[in-house]
């Protein structure tokens, strides 16, 4: 089987928007096997939109259309799929009521266009959206499927998940495919591979994918099965298999950021923070503060930019800097101490290294990045080479840093190196 | 005239990568009035990928493709160029100069794949590709005209400024198109049209476009004229009767970025900077950090997210957050001058807001942001409201901060109230 992905809508011809819900489908349908032949965008107009139509189905078993459903559009859209299927729009009960429902929640009045919008195709099956009032449409003929969903990419991508994939796996593999991401983070893609060893074949009909990143490796876990409660269990089967032998490297799971984990543990454990950096610039604490209720437990973060700050602000003994260096164990763990007791905190983190690009050398070489943690019964810390792209170097060791505050919460062994990649 | 725009790449199709060229060239060939009818994404194969060109061709008048040039790739883009055109490959020798440069620079020895490279379809006019070894080609033939480039983001970004732009625009105005972006924060998009005033007509054959953004407002200039230079005076003549007018929101020519600017003004000044941050949790001293050398200027930034470390850090008086709360103008202007004084700087810059979403009251709403500026001579500070996302608060609190040291930097009087709308 192979798909057509058609995007309808003017402000993506002119670069105005990026086609990221062409992007989301075609990865979701790789995923289940159905590849995408071609993806293309559209203007909001019928007479292309049919022509395209057209063309799609001539070419593929599955076409995809978003776009020119809203409320407020032109809903060309719409008008062209009823002439494509020569078919009439009827009232859809089930459609009326999720928009009375949208209304109502809005609190707004029952308008003639709400009239409308609760009108379907009469050949299509409509596809409940529980985010927005224009229904999707699923059309099968000739064994070609068709469907047709809004352009919100908030509303699609909920349509895709609970409607279009489960059927599509079904009915091109007699079997739903369902997936589940377990993010992981200091270990090496190579590492987590020979850690995890031979737990592949081991669930039929489940595989797993490495998907690396500087913030870490993802794990994708992909199950078949007759039905999503089989399909689920295999996921949980493989998910713990892989916690079996690697569960202190997975920091969550789904798409979720190792500072909205690290803030939950904070908040659970009912433990402040205190911070000191360098070379991250800030970067830690700008991503704690993104996530609400932060204040309840980050007391402080100190950028301690020059040397004299260090000493300043973090208590570190200007002989510690002069003898050793900023970028040495001996300081980021003076750091760690010293921001943890100057902010009063439960808990120190301490990151010093050389971002780049300029600043290094044959012996502290650029990416060179040294991270402490400090509580009131120890103070550890780690030795980094984060390479020499300073963004990267800055992202990898804010990564860390939020990582060994949340092994040592965990009291997970840190004596093995962390590492981002 | 109308375009088509092909991508050809099979990691797009599977949504691994987004088709951001396609959004790019969408949106420069709407600049200069050559509106894309389609934009259509189509894998590494060459029978689909002629039967693209086939059905390109037919419906526009103008053709971009990029994508499946590059020296390790399968090269199926220019194989089928060459069927499409029913054209040979032969050597040319400015390809080849180039190809020898870059790999001289790149101490890469000479190979036949290098070779290859050198080699350029008959009937095709090579573009220049100043970054990479794959030229560009461009076709006329019967009166329409077909470009292929890379699909390398920053190559093919060149080629359309430098050769794909000049050349289509004469074409189609008889005329050269040039734009200009200039930058400009705080001040809201109709503040600044009111101030510019009736600019837009003054100068023949130029236009203004207004772009806001949460970090400010960018002014795209457009100029035409029968030559370059004449479409730069142009722009030079816009640019000076904007600069008369509100010279002071202008940070920026070109796609930079406030930090940069702000960077380069404090070296130039020869200044230190300290800041002192609250709801912005560390993305000023991120941002500023993101720049290279930033150490010669930036001495600490500390995050006080706690009045506690208001006090301790930054010599705030207990009794003045007790007696108008952390978010007041007392403090705030206690916070730059206690950071600027505590870190040794000669100037402080400082930010205290509630940046929601709760933690609002009705006399201080979530989105009250103070900011202060301190230097050896004068305190002074400013009060916002930036909404109620958290995230949007944190960014343009961000943005007006570093504004308000840039302006001060500059002697630019500040009674005007600052704002990034």
């Amino acid at each position: 089987m192979n798909a057509y992905i058609i995007t309808i809508g003017d402000e993506i011809l002119i670069g105005q928007i990026m086609n990221t819900n062409g992007a989301f489908i075609g990865e979701k349908l790789s995923h289940i096997g159905i590849p995408a032949e071609y993806m293309v965008v559209v203007g909001d107009d019928e007479k292309k939109i049919l022509a395209e139509f057209k063309r799609a189905i001539e070419i593929a078993n599955v076409v995809i259309v978003t776009g020119g459903l809203g409320p407020t559009h032109d809903d060309v859209t719409r008008s062209a799929v009823c002439k494509f299927f020569d078919t009439d729009l009827v009232p859809d009960e089930e459609v009326r009521k999720n928009i009375e429902r949208l209304m109502k929640r809005r609190n707004y009045p029952w308008t003639q266009a709400a009239e409308d919008q609760a009108l379907v195709p009469c050949k299509a099956t409509p596809i409940h959206n529980q985010h927005g009032t224009a229904p999707g449409m699923w059309f099968e003929e000739n064994g070609k499927y068709f469907c047709v969903m809004p352009g919100v990419p908030y509303e699609m991508k909920a349509m895709v998940e609970n409607f279009v994939l489960p059927r599509l796996s079904k009915l091109t593999h007699g079997m739903i495919i369902r997936h589940r991401v377990l993010k992981t983070t200091g270990i090496p893609e190579s590492f987590l591979a020979q850690k995890l060893g031979d737990i592949y074949g081991l669930t039929d009909g489940a595989r797993l994918a490495f998907l690396p990143s500087p913030k870490g490796v993802r794990l994708r876990i992909t199950a078949q099965a007759p039905t999503s409660e089989e399909a689920d269990q295999k996921l949980d089967e493989v998910e713990k298999r892989i916690r079996d032998k690697a569960n202190k490297y997975i920091y969550a799971v789904g798409e979720i950021e190792l500072e909205v984990t690290l803030s939950e543990l904070l908040n659970d454990k009912q433990k402040t923070l205190a911070i000191a950096e360098s070379c991250t610039g800030g970067l830690i604490g700008d991503r704690l503060t993104n996530i609400p209720g932060s204040s309840s437990f980050l007391l402080a973060d100190v950028v301690a930019y020059s040397n004299e700050a260090k000493i300043k602000y973090l208590d570190v003994p200007g002989s510690l800097i002069q003898d050793y260096g900023a970028v040495s164990k001996e300081v980021v763990e003076a750091m760690a101490a010293g921001v943890r007791k100057t902010a009063g905190a439960d808990i120190g983190v301490s990151v010093t290294g050389i971002a780049g690009p300029s600043g290094g050398t044959s012996e502290k070489p650029v990416g060179l990045v040294w991270i402490a943690y400090a509580d009131a019964n120890e103070t550890v810390s780690l030795k980094f080479n984060f390479g020499d792209e300073r963004i990267r170097v800055k992202e990898r060791a804010s990564q860390a840093a939020m990582e060994l505050v949340r092994r040592r919460l965990l009291n997970i062994n840190i004596a093995e190196q962390l590492s981002t990649d």
